[in-house]
């Protein structure tokens, strides 16, 4: 990260504009890390690869060494611009740093998106949360009875709740005999009582002791670390109900905007330890804006359950994710052990356990084992596929008995990168698109009615099945050149097709999606296919006689089946096999949280899911080969596909 | 700690001389706190109760109000003298500090003094310490078991050292997967076991993880908290041997001279903080100089095992000692839970277990349950009376079926305090006079043979028994006025004896002893003898069943047994019933570090000790009383010392 130069050692002034912060470095550190230390915001989306060139910057005085200019045009750096994660400081220096996008600051509950994601967080089981308040009142000490203070509340919570081992942290003992004696020893005890089945988290532990009669509040959240955005929910714990959610993007996005930019980001000096920060930081503040909002203090939150994919979870405990990316993909652990609030940094109450659901492997995380409990597949009779497509597509094949996992690497093409205008579903993206037989001039629905900015995951899918359907591109992707619309042409991308023209965008340019944005879609849709295929034929059975499809993740939910099966993105079969389950992560983080036999459940879940590693596996390659067509090489597969176009032929 | 004056709020300007140093305060700031800001060192050996005054500071310029005289003449306050713990800031000011007494940074060990501390510190039972080194080859992760790096080291600990259920924190976790892949699956494995029949203590941890093999070197320190000085055992763990030690005055001395004081001191702001850090200060320097003379680098040493009295065991865990001096006289815990290392702030290995042994109430410690350990009087069939005398006198009486403790607030007359030219064992203190029967000349010897500058605690056992048995001072403790020789006289505080000249002493002036001090030391002498009785006649039994007297503390093994029988601070028993021990604390806390049985009985012998609460118990005031005389009101408990009068009245 330093140069070895001989001038090693010296320092240097960096001054960045606009804000006018300083940083004193080292000749040699890289520019990135010197806007980190003047407290600058410079995101780093592709993780400080130099890949994406989105941490621009224009040096306008000093000495700058430039090592990439990949993203940038001869034009462009001879007017000075770097790139911030690329550049090296090598004297005094004053650097302009452009706005930044704000990502971390966007509350996902305050976007329009929002309002749609709909969820029905209930929990119909017994509520039997770990943690439990026990209302005292105990005999204070006196000549004849001189019990310490910890033995006597033991005492007479073995008597008066046949509750015993219980443990406490030094910080809790440290104010244990004053807040007995302020309380005039009438206390609410509150305890996590852990599981005994958890080796690790089998003991009950004090976590807070009150004044008076204050058992009947007890709360706790439940936690979903996406790679794009996190969320919240706030839950009574005595009721077993959510009583309300936030949500945000999360702030790790300027450190990266996959998993896999994340770890490299994460090797970067002291970068996992922003990488925590940065997700903690993102955590507090939809902490604050619940507590807030529903009028409870943070101490009053005794425990905090957490699912999110691997990499995530790696990151929240600051755990070196680095094994993840590398062969042979390990992660460090597979079962969390529990730590507390304030190890973590978590504005809860400091003594409240965090508890990590488990994960399987690398790319089949806590969030999938979450979700397979909270869909309840894994107490089905019934053959399901699970699937959860976002950066990776993950896919679980089982039921009740028995389950076998894989992730494939889809790529982000429906996340909205390698695709020209692609985009988050924010406002302005396009989320629904048909296009007319004839004129093939298109009519489509963005995200708050707004002029279009981009195109969005789901509208990708609908866009290319359109495409397909229309003849606008072949089965092998390509775009017919010989069509009679304006909106075909050919670009620097080869061909293209105009969605909307620049008049009618709200980006003052065509947006158009070119046959490289066509190949990506493909190969992200046909690796996922692919994953279902070798799972299913791993254990003997055909995709045919799945019985249900439990589609999971925020993402999914958007997902029009008829034109994902048109794609080939999902298997062609009966619609009502599919179900829209939404954040099944979170979900199984509110369940794990408000029922002790359901957080043993996920346990049992992770331990019975079987992984397969698709890169040690041969029939994989071969299966997305055949994947990489509209919808496949075999349109035997797709019988209702195949009706489409044979009606449109005649 | 701050007036209610409308000014409150507002801030001044505090300049300490000689240094300089400055702190900014807002007014009603205490002069002491103040000083504690600035950085500068202020003694508070009272514990800041304005009773000793010994932070005596005087005042140059600028507005300081003071609060109390007591122990400042009128000429002393209208020259500007006032006392830092009891004086407040009102506005700017300009403050003299006199030389603080060095008593932080005078190391034992490096004092004549201590050379005279002899232990043999060996521990002859089975070495078996709960910190255990494990060689482990791994087989490294591949595409075909990707089982996760912590699962992975769980595995092998199972399947090659039968050992499983191991837990690890955070901070361990963090670094695990770097430490595999650096010792390319090569490693030992450092782990405390703990111990299956402590609840808060049974798993094994992990504490440390290095390349290669490094099984056969393993260490932990054995500690012992004295409210006067510290000491620290470096222990070889492989071999249960101690590799040295070391020894200094506490830190906290300079915070209040007994516990009563540091209690007092607790209550202040941020004072059981600071009380914290000045013990971990002590400790850290010992660890630092026995890591530097033996270089062994600190985390090398996976365990520490601590011992000390209630308060010094509360403070150094920064638990509330509040409760301890109040009636009913209850402390925070009894067995304190396991911390780390890094919990507390001592410099070993940060994931280190540092175990403080149990106590059994507000003043029986776990110095007394370690030394009852060592001594090995829980395991005895004798009748057996244990005693350790320093500020408090504690006592346990028992053999290996039965055990029952007081503590007699004896006061600290035989450290120094209440006795007007009393003062610790250092150099030029009197450790031994004989006083010349006919001429009532002493003779007298001193600690390094240098001029006498007071008496130690040994030192007024012998003159008070030499004054008796000469007969210049009555059983009453009265100086007799019509002896012969100029060296008796009456002063200030009546009756006095004159040990040394002005000339010959080491001060300028006489050092003497007067009838205040005697009373004092009688007082003294006098409860511990009433707590023997107590306690034996608790169990229906008398002094002449005991069958071994035990002496443990370092002042008990310079008490002439002899002199102390004929003042009646021991009963009057054969000498062969008597043993001196030394510190049976630092040696319990050694025992339990490298012997988890040992560990495992201490906490039996702490369970098993009756505590008797003297304050409760109506007759003990009734024996004190009756032993307020020289040797007892009942001479005929005291037979050898009825013959040596008879003789000497012939």
């Amino acid at each position: 990260m330093t140069d070895k130069a001989p001038d090693r050692g010296k320092k240097a002034i960096v001054v960045f504009k606009p804000s006018g912060k300083v940083a004193e470095v080292e000749v040699g550190t890289l520019l990135s890390d010197a806007a980190v230390q003047a407290g600058v915001e410079l995101n780093l989306p592709c993780g400080g690869q130099g890949r994406c060139g989105r941490c621009r910057v224009r040096v306008e005085h000093g000495a700058i060494s430039h090592h990439s200019g990949v993203r940038l045009s001869t034009s462009e750096i001879a007017d000075g611009w770097a790139l911030g994660c690329a550049s090296v400081v090598k004297g005094d220096a004053v650097v302009l740093i452009p706005e930044q996008e704000k990502i971390a600051v966007q509350y996902i509950t305050k976007t329009i998106g929002a309002e749609r994601i709909a969820l029905a967080a209930e929990f119909s089981g017994e509520v039997d949360p770990s943690v439990r308040r026990v209302h005292l009142v105990i005999d204070p000490p006196s000549l004849a009875d001189q019990t310490t203070d910890f033995d006597r509340l033991r005492r007479e919570l073995s008597a008066q709740a046949r509750i015993s081992g219980v443990s406490a942290s030094l910080p809790m003992l440290r104010t244990l005999s004053r807040d007995l004696r302020d309380a005039d020893w009438d206390v609410t005890v509150v305890l996590d009582m852990g599981d005994p089945t958890i080796d690790t988290y089998h003991r009950p532990r004090l976590i807070d002791l009150l004044p008076g009669d204050q058992s009947d509040r007890c709360y706790g959240v439940a936690i979903d670390i996406g790679t794009t955005s996190n969320v919240v929910y706030l839950v009574d714990l005595a009721r077993g109900k959510v009583i309300d959610r936030a949500s945000a993007y999360s702030g790790q996005i300027a450190a990266g905007e996959d998993v896999i930019s994340r770890i490299i980001y994460a090797q970067k000096r002291d970068g996992l330890r922003r990488l925590q920060q940065m997700v903690v930081k993102t955590l507090n503040g939809l902490l604050d804006e619940l507590i807030a909002r529903n009028q409870i203090p943070a101490s009053q939150i005794g425990k905090a359950v957490v699912a999110g994919n691997t990499t995530m979870i790696h990151l929240f405990l600051e755990l070196d994710p680095k094994a993840i990316r590398e062969m042979p993909f390990v992660p460090a652990l597979s079962q969390p052990l529990p730590v507390t609030a304030e190890e973590i940094g978590l504005n809860i109450n400091p003594q409240a356990t965090v508890d990590c659901l488990p994960m399987v492997g690398a790319y089949v995380g806590a969030d999938i084992t979450a979700g397979v409990l909270s869909s309840g597949m894994y107490d089905s009779e019934a053959l399901t596929l699970f699937i959860d497509v976002g950066t990776n597509g993950e896919i679980v094949l089982g039921n009740r008995d028995w389950l076998i996992t894989c992730a494939c690497s889809a790529g982000p093409a429906f996340e909205g990168s390698g695709v020209r205008y692609g985009m988050r579903a924010t406002a302005g993206a396009i989320e629904e698109i048909w296009i007319d037989q004839r004129t093939y001039e298109p009519t489509y629905q963005t995200i708050g009615e707004m002029p279009a900015r981009g195109i969005c995951g789901s509208g990708m899918i609908g866009l290319l099945a359109e495409m397909f359907i229309t003849g606008i591109v072949d089965k092998g992707g390509r775009v017919r050149r010989d069509l009679p619309t304006a909106r075909v042409r050919v670009g620097d991308h080869g061909g293209e097709y105009v969605i909307a023209w620049a008049e009618q965008s709200g980006i003052g340019h065509d947006i158009v999606i070119t046959e490289v944005d066509i190949e990506n879609l493909i190969r992200t849709k046909g690796a996922i296919y692919a994953g279902f295929e070798v799972l299913v034929r791993s254990v003997g059975l055909e995709l045919a006689e799945v019985e249900q499809v439990l589609i999971a993740g925020s993402f999914g939910q958007y997902i029009n089946v008829e034109k994902a099966i048109q794609i080939g993105l999902l298997p062609d079969m009966p619609w009502n096999r599919f179900h829209y389950l939404g954040n099944t992560s979170a979900l199984g983080a509110f369940y794990s949280l408000v029922s002790r036999p359901m957080r043993r459940a996920v346990n049992e879940v992770a331990k019975k899911m079987t992984y397969l590693e698709l890169s040690a596996d041969n029939s994989f390659y071969e299966e997305f080969m055949s994947a990489l067509f509209l919808p496949h090489t075999d349109i035997s597969a797709f019988p209702s596909v195949m009706r489409i176009l044979e009606r449109k032929a005649k």
